[in-house]
């Protein structure tokens, strides 16, 4: 059987893709693949996500030059959930690396804290200096 | 307004939460939330998820007593995708966790290795003496 019929699909064809920094181990983001982005995934080495506002195929960094490259691709007990292990590209060396659109590391910026959520990392590059 | 109304529910009152090990950083699972197990993980310090197979409010570990103690509740940058980072209880101390059903440390124990995927990591305890 042909490994991309293993993935459970959801009624859209989509699964959600965690990306985790190889090196630092941070949750950097979530998105979502479709069939054709997880195969072009691991063909090409670099994420493809699935983008759901824009309905097409998403190379991540395609615009910002931001890219993820992959070192491993897991699947869950679920067959459900995709685990990406990645380098995030993009970003001078030495530099804490940024995935996120907002010019931030990683997406998960907000934290819960007395009742309300407080945006807690700093922006490292202005968003319109990543998007020309 | 009400922190929980700043969340984008998906069309089934969802979100994707995904679980984080504080000390290792090891993404562990991945699971869903509806309104009411965001607030009451909130409340409670210990992660509630919403079951789709069950339909119900699924308190991790209410059958295998392996609970999530939680540290922090994050939000992604369009608020609809939940990180926590998390204590995972239930293994005796000094051990390596065990956040699976299958008797693993995480769900994400399947490798794509030349064209397939590959079971990479053991299973710690059986299933079977886990759930009795």
């Amino acid at each position: 059987m042909d490994w991309l019929d293993e993935v459970k699909w959801d009624r859209e064809g989509l699964v959600p893709a965690i990306a985790q920094e190889a090196g630092s181990g941070d949750v950097l983001m979530l998105a979502w693949m479709n069939r054709d982005a997880l195969a072009q995934t691991a063909e090409r080495g670099e994420v493809v996500y699935w983008s759901r506002s824009r309905q097409r195929l998403w190379r991540k960094g395609e615009e910002s030059g931001y890219m993820q490259k992959v070192h491993e691709i897991r699947l869950d007990c679920d067959n459900d959930v995709v685990l990406l292990k990645v380098t995030q590209l993009g970003q001078e060396p030495g530099k804490t690396s940024i995935a996120c659109h907002t010019g931030r590391h990683a997406c998960f910026f907000q934290r819960f804290e007395e009742g309300a959520w407080r945006e807690v990392e700093p922006v490292l590059k202005d968003p319109g200096a990543i998007y020309r």
